[in-house]
């Protein structure tokens, strides 16, 4: 096995991928990793040690396995928000713009209580698109987020910039950039 | 908070969804309570304590919030089955029939080492077709699946029949007849 240190050490890069010109930067090696996995989920809840997180949502469909284990970890619940369609109870849903079109997300309705204390964790920070789309969704229930937690900040997509225009504390392990 | 004493009670059913006649069991209602979703990893993990486990593998999505927290709980790897197209690297596809038509599920082709021992997580057990593809695509790579562990089994769906002719140790930790 080998011994990276960090947890960029065990990110993959694929080039090329969904299409020409993309580096992708691949997160399941980090997870098939034991050390990897536990470091990321590790590092990732680090900055909230001590403070109290009622719930935490996970992004579709990397931000469930982190979520998953982070909610795990800190005995708290764990809530997906997922493309239209997907959920099965009463949902309430919002838009946002793609590169070309639009995509929605959905929540549950009765997902989030009024002041819980929430965690919002998704495995890449890009443009944002998705995250601002559910933090609206988390703040429409009436749910109080105490941050936004990913592995990847690609800084040159602007993604930390909107969420921090909207208002959130942003946390990543680590960045990308000349992507 | 309701004081429920099983996973199963923490379960919701939606009528007529995705379809009419159909009763869908939500685990999302599990998940998202603090003491159903912990019970639900702690009694998933109870039948394998003692056992060598090197990787957890989670069928997509719900799987990924089940398989993420197992996962970390037992710190080892996880790797997910994705449907197609999916996973950025290069991958191995396994295709089954659906009710109408059929779907591909893939796996990254260096995701499991040969001999490795595998658990394979699931939220719901119902026709198996899901979980019998990625459990071919495991063995195609060599993994050596130690159980199959899923929150519901649909016994009149059959799932559980399938799975157990492939070989498979199969645990679920409630039943729903008459679906």
């Amino acid at each position: 096995m080998p011994r990276n240190t960090t947890v960029r050490d065990y990110i993959r890069t694929i080039v090329d991928f969904p299409k020409e010109g993309i580096m992708f930067r691949d997160v399941t090696t980090l997870f098939a990793d034991p050390r990897g996995f536990r470091m990321a989920v590790d590092q990732m809840l680090h900055p909230y040690a001590g403070e109290q997180i009622d719930k935490v949502v996970g992004l579709e469909a990397r931000g469930f396995i982190l979520g998953g284990a982070i909610a795990h970890q800190l005995s708290v619940g764990f809530v997906p928000i997922r493309k239209k369609g997907k959920l099965p109870g009463t949902t309430i849903s919002q838009d946002y713009k793609l590169e070309y079109g639009e995509a929605i997300v959905e929540i549950h309705d009765d997902a989030i209580q009024p002041g819980e204390k929430i965690l919002v964790v998704g495995d890449l920070l890009a443009t944002g698109g998705t995250a601002a789309a559910g933090i609206k969704l988390i703040e429409r229930l009436g749910g109080e987020i105490i941050s936004c937690a990913f592995i990847i900040d690609l800084p040159d997509l602007g993604g930390r910039k909107i969420l921090e225009e909207l208002g959130m504390d942003v946390h990543a392990l680590c960045a990308f950039e000349g992507d």
